[in-house]
């Protein structure tokens, strides 16, 4: 089964798009909520600060009592309790009243600021104050950071540590989140074997099946790995097996135009096969298809078109699978060498990008791993232009702009 | 225990520099590797591909037995055998012959090109070709890649995808990288209790109990939290326990000046404070010290300051640690307002870039957490500056640049 056009990337996407599955939610302790994303809108429990606290160690006093205060013309006060960081006290402050405070408790009654212990002379249980304060000063007032029942974070949200300390003092420990997706990766290639120092005649090692793995996690997905050979029946026995257990299902191997098409036959028989074929390069032998409502990405076998195909494709749909507001984000940059590309596809050309620059990795063949070794972004190059001039502005794909 | 000036930040750096301690080797499977830090050189076992590989789908040929062909002058071929991937043939191609061959499979001797399936039509054991190849033709030639013994990786490179499908193809499932700083983080303070939504009064939740934790992890390191109180003795023992199972300790609290100080005096019992106090805003009382040999980064008890002094003092050494050649490298960028600063210290300006301009947050408080979630950069202003006028250039430290 052969879809004989290839169609453009947009078309991919498109497709993708009205297919978009989406993971299920659970419930984690924040401990464990890192690069996960929010399954809820977040509403504070209470205020932050919950209390005016002390932003100093000192003294809690009525601002006016110190106005005027210099070490010649000191102000004095009683100090009547100490409030140690967690303690409360039930004091009040009146005038001429002091009460000594750490460094995050909360300000007793009457009192609106905070002298610096080192502002301050102690002898028994007064204390001389050599430096006027105003109100409020020292002092972090409650709700500074948030309010109770403010929309701390929204659903959608990825939780980067930022995101896990807000959760934490809007008072979550536990939190709703999208489940991590799980992908079967099923490397199909008779000739294929476990890397070692032994390769027998006719083999390579199996590379897709370690850089599947890794690839799916920098996108924020569990993978399960399996190597199947070139059979018909092993693979459609696998895939029926794969979407049972699985989010999504990868396949490399067998999706090449010409050859038995082995994968990409075995998915038409369990589902439908979406498109065959995408108008990009590296990496046109691509097909997608839904089993049993599972998505089935069929990504070549060699290596460098399998990793293109990924990143372009398969990322795309993972990350959103999470429910992340996730799309290609290209920057400008400009381009270090001249760089040829045909109409009527996109090439996603690797290349090593600095903050001003692009420069294209030269090694172009689908085998050559050493290009995607060397090579921190595409430059995505629209299959209406033809190509980019030495020195012209260009879009670039930064890999670091791709993962969780 | 204070050592009273506070030091500039690039002798922190070197302070840091000079005590920089690193993680030992281990050898993992090839499945565990992605983000992990290469520890040996790797020469490639074999060259890539192992042998001249067919990249299409055809017949192996003598190309100058097709010169001249075309579909009203074909060339005729018998077929003399059939290459699956993964198996070889011992038959010789001689003039006229062909042998059917897969994408993959090695190009049987005598053989020097492949014609395209679909330029040839099959009849019994015979084809015809309508169309010449070049001598090379879809052939992949031997060591187009690598070569037997190149060095393909270096020790001290990050594991990515491309890094990890490098390590395959070259013979390896195996890879000797660097352990996981293996990080106890403990978070001290009285006035702090598990977040949930019944606050006791004067208390607030521990937030940094799970910021730390995520923090460690986007460095790469493994984390183990604890909550201790304010009191010397437990946080010595604390402290003396971590060294002995931990790569590394990060505590937060008891650092400000005039507080109790009680973690920098239990670190000051325990070993060496070798500083306490650095010229930066926010995150002015951290203190590092040596226990037992082990890294101590003490810092603030308030979120906002202990994210800072961790993006700039602990994430810094941790990602070091694992012998990754890591430094802050900041990009220009457009700064989108004016930003106050005083000179003789460095700033940390929490910021939103793209990839053209920056915007400092507005809120910059040490409590106010929303000011990290709204951030995805710090603008940086060294001690020399006096702040930065709008729509002046900047340093920009991006988030993303500092993670694995």
């Amino acid at each position: 089964m052969f879809l004989s056009e290839l169609i453009p990337v947009r078309d991919a996407f498109r497709i993708l798009d009205e297919n978009q599955r989406s993971t299920e939610t659970e419930t984690l302790n924040l401990l464990y909520a890192h690069k996960r994303v929010l399954a809820e809108d977040l509403k504070a429990r209470f205020d932050s600060p919950p209390f005016d606290r002390s932003a100093m160690d000192g003294y809690a006093v009525r601002a006016e009592d110190t106005f005027g205060s210099s070490p010649e013309n000191p102000s004095r006060f009683t100090v009547t309790d100490s409030i140690g960081a967690g303690d409360v006290s039930d004091v009040d402050v009146d005038r001429g009243e002091a009460v000594k405070i750490a460094t995050g408790a909360p300000i007793p009654r009457g009192a609106d600021a905070v002298v610096m212990e080192e502002y301050t002379v102690s002898s028994g249980s007064e204390i001389s104050v050599v430096r006027p304060v105003f109100p409020g000063e020292n002092v972090s007032p409650a709700g500074e950071d948030f309010r109770a029942g403010d929309t701390v974070l929204s659903k959608g949200t990825l939780l980067r540590p930022a995101e896990i300390a807000m959760a934490a003092s809007a008072g979550y420990s536990q939190l709703r989140v999208y489940k991590k997706p799980s992908v079967k990766v099923i490397i199909t290639g008779n000739e294929l074997m476990e890397p070692s120092a032994d390769l027998e005649p006719g083999k390579i090692p199996n590379s897709n099946l370690y850089t599947l793995k890794a690839l799916v996690e920098s996108a924020g997905g569990d993978a399960e790995v399996s190597h199947a050979p070139d059979d018909m029946d092993i693979i459609v026995d696998e895939i029926r097996g794969a979407v049972k257990e699985h989010d999504m299902v990868i396949t490399t191997g067998g999706t090449a135009v010409s050859r038995g098409d082995v994968v990409v036959d075995a998915v038409d028989s369990l589902g439908d096969v979406l498109f065959h074929g995408v108008a990009m390069r590296p990496g046109k032998p691509v097909a997608f298809g839904i089993v049993e409502g599972k998505p089935v990405f069929m990504l070549s076998g060699y290596p460098v078109a399998a990793m293109v195909q990924f990143d372009v494709l398969a990322r795309y749909y993972l990350l959103r699978m999470q429910h992340l507001d996730y799309s290609h984000r290209t920057v400008k940059r400009r381009c270090l060498g001249k760089v040829a590309s045909g109409p009527g596809r996109t090439e996603y050309v690797r290349a090593n990008a600095d903050n001003g620059t692009v420069k294209p990795v030269q090694s172009r063949g689908s085998g050559i791993i050493r290009s995607m070794v060397e090579s921190n972004a595409y430059i995505v190059i629209d299959e209406n232009l033809e190509g980019i001039a030495e020195g012209e502005e260009c879009e670039v794909l930064l890999f670091d702009s791709m993962t969780l």
